[in-house]
């Protein structure tokens, strides 16, 4: 089953709006067996819907966008054309419209009303989110759902209706893939120790794909067989595993907190967090995790250097003789984190993010990371670039993989007793 | 100059990785005057790349992805051998990439060595960041640009190499298009209330889009005939200014974070955070803002209850009577971080994100944020959904809009004394 994924939308193309929708649909379409041929982003005038729908090579077209109530949403119009469907008013929509506006005690528009005319003959997907309704065409050779642009509103037609739909429509061997998560390598180092296992999979007619993020390279095995390949797949891992084990971390949607939470939830150790340059976004990416209040206490977001005196106890003379961006203000901080925050281990970030050094002499990108253990203390010094938000993501990550490494290693000190 | 977006990669298809480099491209270039005719992703096969150099209709055709040095990397072959240029060695970029190791202390593989072969004809766009260079093939009557997948590479050689020679080898007229943000009134509604300005638009052919996010509805306002257009556009904001000058908030890149910093620097006040559920996802979003040192104090993130009485004072006994989630522990937490940081202001969050409860008995989703002023404290209660993510999300971007309809209100009544 070919699909191919076609995002509406001028704001996508001139990059105010960065395309989500297509990613997330591409995600649950591969674990449904589905082939992504590819996702074509176009405007939202009607000529470019109309030449989407004529390309052939798909099984099913799978639309999003230009579904809304004003003039700049035409996709129903064209696809209405399309299908030489007239729009009629569907009174079950219209019911739901109606009640949409009652409940949230707003007068209906005519727009609004609108939205219930659909074209006569598509199969109508419910939107219980929303007042755009999902449509499944199957007319003139040709399978075309259309759907609402509005991330939850398309999240969940698509679970409700369409996945049931697919399943139940199409006979699918689902995609088979499996990520290994390394660290340690960069990706043409670990290709070039891989190689023959590498090779070993081409033979196999297996796939693979190097994902290099920052510090972290994943490794996907796939096979377009499907689930039959699950066995060859599996021992294929199990050959990796023997070939890196020092290098492999995680497997799958594993990221580095994911990590940092079971080592914690495994030692029955708890977390704190205090942040200068991160501001929050260290903590952020912890809570990420589901269940992670287990282990992560709290923080203490010191990003005025006055606060680090008054919060932490640090006296000021120590950061200016120091510098504010400095590893005696790293150690100390979390030091204090850890002893007020009452936790195991406490992390500490103190760096220029940029574009300007506020109180510190050193450089944009000079990051001092402090991690307070039951056993000591530990700091380390990075240097990133001159973009603020990569700084302030690089800094996160650099952070999150010293605790990991350091929980790893405990963990596996302690499990050799 | 019409342009076509041509994204390479497996991952990018089946959603692991969020197509971010088309964005950032199509914004880059529609700035430079071009028009994205679409995007098009595509698998990083030999084949789907041969098609997509094969469609027509774009002056330019800009590739990202395929140019690492592993073999799921197959762009450039591809381009060889369709351009026919041999590959060939390069010495600047063999020079480079040596360097680039030697700078690392790392040994240099066959496989960085064979990053300096290079299609024989073609324009090398340096890549400083890097060792997969950018090329720029005129021939066989196409223009095409190929570029590494890695954001902050592909970025460089961007801005270093294709953007002066685009706008020496194109007469553009940039796209003249701008942004204004409304706040109070849902797509529809705003569509009816300024329906004859928009009918205005359509007879000055300029074109207008609604951007819908939550809580805020952008418009923008473009025209295709460039800057020509600009006091034209310029005369129509100045119309709708007139016309609902309650909802606009903001313009172009402001966000609800940057219109609070501009509000706090114009008082000259300061701003505190604590955070429960949103642990620090909050102060992240204010401090995203360069220059928000100048006002953003720090912040606690009480995430585990107890912390709440630890390090706020706030009697256990409190929070076990009103529920952890409650009006009075919102207002205890806002009014004890004013005091505590020593700010101006203070917003406060606790919640139930999901999935599960967690200490509290109210239902996932359920959130009170609270704001501690000068003037005294505010709570607003909301109900959010299941969505761990969307919830910390939505709850992020409440809390500052409440704080900035608290801050406007201020501005606008102390200006009037």
């Amino acid at each position: 089953m070919n699909v191919r994924i076609i995002s509406i939308g001028d704001e996508l193309l001139i990059g105010q709006t960065v395309n989500t929708n297509a990613a997330w649909l591409g995600k649950e379409l591969a674990l449904l067996g589905a082939r992504i041929l590819e996702v074509w982003t176009i405007s939202d005038d009607p000529k470019s819907i109309e030449r989407a729908l004529e390309l052939n090579g798909a099984d099913l077209i799978l639309m999003t966008g230009g579904l809304g109530p004003t003039k700049d949403d035409r996709t129903k119009k064209v696809l209405a054309n399309y299908f030489e469907m007239p729009l009629v008013l569907h009174e079950p929509t219209l019911a739901h419209i109606s009640a949409f506006f009652e409940r949230r005690n707003r007068p209906m528009l005519q727009a609004n009303i609108d939205q219930a005319l659909v074209p006569n003959g598509c199969e109508i997907l419910a939107n219980r989110w929303g007042t755009a309704v999902g449509m499944w065409f199957n007319a003139q050779g040709k399978s075309v759902i259309s759907l609402p642009g509005v991330p939850y509103e398309m999240k969940g037609i698509f679970n409700e209706e369409i996945r049931p739909r697919i399943q139940a429509r199409y006979s699918l061997n689902a995609l088979f893939h499996r990520t290994i998560i390394t660290q340690g390598l960069g990706e043409s180092f670990l290709a070039e120790r891989i190689a023959h296992w590498e090779e070993s999979l081409e033979e196999a007619q297996l796939t693979l794909a190097y994902l290099p993020s920052p510090g972290l390279v994943k490794l996907r095995i796939g096979s377009y067989r499907g689930r039959s390949d699950e066995a060859l797949i599996h021992s294929k891992i199990k050959e990796l595993e023997e070939l890196i084990p020092s290098l492999i971390v995680g497997y799958e949607e594993d990221t580095v907190a994911s990590m940092v939470g079971r080592y914690l939830l495994e030692m029955g150790a708890t977390l704190g967090t205090v942040e200068s340059c991160t501001a929050g976004n260290l903590a952020s990416a912890l809570v990420e995790i589901p269940g992670s209040s287990a282990y992560f206490r709290g923080g203490l977001l010191t990003y005025q250097t006055s606060l680090k005196s008054e919060l932490l106890d640090i006296p000021a003379s120590i950061i200016a003789s120091n510098d504010v961006v400095s590893e005696t203000v790293a150690q100390r901080m979390a030091e204090a984190g850890r002893q007020r925050l009452k936790t195991d281990y406490c992390l500490s970030t103190t760096g220029i993010m940029g574009p300007s050094p506020g109180d510190s002499k050193e450089v944009v990108g000079t990051v001092w990371v402090g991690l307070a253990t039951p056993k000591g203390l530990k700091t380390q010094k990075f240097t990133f670039g001159d973009d603020r938000s990569r700084n302030i993501e690089m800094t996160t990550l650099a952070a999150l993989n010293m605790l990991r490494l350091t929980l790893k290693s405990e963990v596996n000190g302690n499990s050799a007793h």
